[in-house]
């Protein structure tokens, strides 16, 4: 297998691992947020309008890790330059 | 084996790790909150509304991260570009 | 052994860990949900109509996780594009 | 070893992690659900009928995890289409 | 050593570990559920027999667990399709 | 060395490590059980017999996961069916 | 494969798990200290402006830490001294 | 190294590993009961005999799973069915 | 491939994964702080200075740990003094 | 190296890693009971004589696991059955 | 590769694995002492001094724990004895 | 290398680790006894005879598990019988 | 590569790691006690001078586990008698 | 490389581990024993001096376990049996 052959199969498993591996940090940050988000509601309704704004800009925030990953993800197999170069050099060849 | 029996181990071993380990996050998250939404609701009966509302709409966020997961497992397996790639030359050679 | 066994090996690999490590996550979450809806409804028995709606709609929420997992599992089996292709091309060669 | 050979060896192997990676999440699930349970049925015993059947419920659907990993297991054992395959293409050459 | 060979041996391994890995879950499970079941007793002796009822429906749903890990064993060493294909053929040949 | 070598090496391997990994739950949930049991007693020794007797029998079901690793690692080192085939093989042949 | 290829591999590798494990760390830590937040403001709803501040600064020297992991990914893929050379070198050579 | 080497070898690595493993749980859960029992006892000295009886019993039935690793550590030391056959067959090859 | 390419290949994973390793414990350990400060100003909301004072000088020491990964990433990237020598003894040789 | 070395230097690393995994259960059960025994002697002084007896009792239960890969640890050292026979083999070849 | 390309590439893995896991512990065990801090002063604003002056002591001594990771990474790096000796004798060579 | 060599190789990272990981629990199960034992002073500072007997009675017996770890790192390294053995091969061949 | 480098080699990585994770322990440790301290501070002011000078008397006894880490981690890149000797024997050979 | 090169080798890396692995649990205990002294006094400030007279020789028995990895670590560098031989027989060869 030449360098085109490594080059495809490492972008694969890499953005596959990414996004997994990307995915446990934010979900599991976010379902903590939100849950003491529904025990602050419960305990304090009249505040429901401050509560929910501050959760959801702040699991903006925490979802942004999560598209990092996927944006390296895409990048991987999308818009990957080694790929580029190699294709370019082996239609040239 | 050549780059295109390659590829599609690599695809099909990333596919299936990928939506494995991006799974446990969001689940867990998920349960996480959907746990203290009843202890919530149970505490706070009156706000039912309030916190049906807020914990659908965290899940969907929460689910988001499993949901890319999901689709660069899809991606992997049927709109893999560099398979298509090895496959057109493969097909050509 | 050619592509076409290092195929099914590795769909046959992937597919048993897919579903293994997908039901973890899952699994915990709801039972940790079941467990304080239990704990909700000893504490608020009035309220047991809609924390029981809650649960059920949730645990599908959180179900569905483990069922991107089985479906991936069940792609990788039975509608495995990589394996149509190099039987299509074992068949013809 | 031929490709037959190796495609019995990974299904074995796959077979026998499926089901034991997949047990430990729906067993630990379950068995804090139920203990929940019976903390709730201590603490109110009125509504121990409520109680049972959301339990018995909720465990069915833990337990629906636990039986995906089962029956991938199963199929990968007794209805294996790549070993279908292999064993056809072996008795025929 | 031949496929014959190879398939005694992942079974072996598949059947050990299956049953030692599957036997961890279903084992704190049930630790659990018994140690809250003890201290439902304590804490309300009248409910006595919904609770040891309850308790043991549920332990025998948490086993049903380990016990797919010791049939998906048993079948391995005992009843496995792989092997008995292979002993035919070697017989035969 | 030999299929038969093989077979004795994973044998023993397996039965080793079946039994050494298939101890730690049981004897964890046992653990977990038994000072809870004694927490119980302390608080309700009027409730002895019931506390005692739900204590052993459900000491027994966890027991149990134990007994399937034992019996698997028995059946791998002295009822081994691959090991019986090997030998007859080679003392026949 | 030569070194160009090398260091191709090498980079998409390192680049997807860089932003993956550096994830994980702070998509936790925001999670709690928003949960906090969150709590805090159901606890004294008076001091929300000076809570929300401290908040959304001390976020962000959090995300700090994600941000350098991206940078780092990033300049493994598009400004990557070390394929700068090798390319260099393969162009002239 | 002959079958006779590879035998001997991994018998004295799983031996080790057996009861190595094996003690690990055990330790855990007796010094768990233990601390329970002690607690229980200064909570509630009058019934000093019952609990100390039910922390003995409870005892052995956790020792047990230890006792089930130093047996099989033994057999594959001294009582190994595989070394006896293949140290027969070198005495009368 | 020679040593030049092999002081690339190292620089580069090495750099990538100190960064990403060395993000976790700062991220987390700001979170805990950061988490605290909130619960401690909704307590005590007139030391709102001191308490915010305290926290950003501290969250600043914090965070040099992240600063020294991300100082030795960027030298092992940019300022490698291997990766010089080679370059050097290369171009020279 | 022949399979007399081969023994001696597995019956090296195994009886190291025994007694060093092995001493881990046992040392953190002790820790945890003796601990416990001392708030308890704190809580019922008047009971210091049950306690400690109870105590010593059960230290030495949980020290008999350490003591189980002490032994093992020991026979894999100086009464090793496989290095004898290879010995006498070896002296008598 | 000779010894000065194997002296560089330790080098370059180890100085960033040094650094990325010697910033684990520290980061941990400062941001824990700082959330305590920061608890302490809203509990006893009286003795603001006396906290932030014990805390940045404190903290100080836990960051030298980091700073001789630093130290070991930039000797690694810059100050290499064992490359020095390997670059006088390829020199000298 | 020959057997010699592969002997003293494995007695010194056998002894290295032994005395490593047979380090972790006792220090840790002390550190937790001794904790609670300052605890229990300075809430019954009547009993300390008795709590401080107690200890150091029972660290002694936490202790003997590091000293087996230590006798068996010094049994490696100045009393290996194994060592001995091919010694005195080694100087009488 | 010969001696000399293999036991440069193994010194860097070994110094590194060295260092690495012995700063883990001490961090945490210190700051669990430094957390506790402020505590401390917070709860009795009066007593602030018998805290701290126990705080670092304690703190310095934590601290000479890493030192010991430290310094073996010195010797190994500067004192090592190992590599004294090989580099008198490549400069004398 | 010879023997007495792998002697080295190993040496210098079970020396590093040995006390870099050694040093976390002591820390840890200590850091655990110091929180816990620090705690009591403030909570019995009469007791002081028995408090810290019991830390002290309670954290010089913790520290032990530190030492052991110490001496060994020592002794493999400095005062290594196996290194001394093959060094000798190196010498007259």
């Amino acid at each position: 297998m030449d360098s085109l052959g490594w080059v495809a199969v490492s972008s694969i498993v890499s953005a596959g691992l990414c996004i997994a591996i990307g995915a446990i940090g934010p979900a599991l940050g976010e379902g903590r947020a939100l849950a003491q988000a529904l025990s602050a509601l419960a305990q304090q309704p009249d505040e429901a309008n401050t509560i929910t704004r501050t959760l959801f800009v702040g699991l903006a925030m925490v979802e942004s890790t999560a598209i990092y990953c996927f944006v390296v993800a895409m990048i991987l197999i999308f818009a990957n330059p080694f790929w580029q170069h190699f294709l370019g050099q082996s239609a040239g060849g």
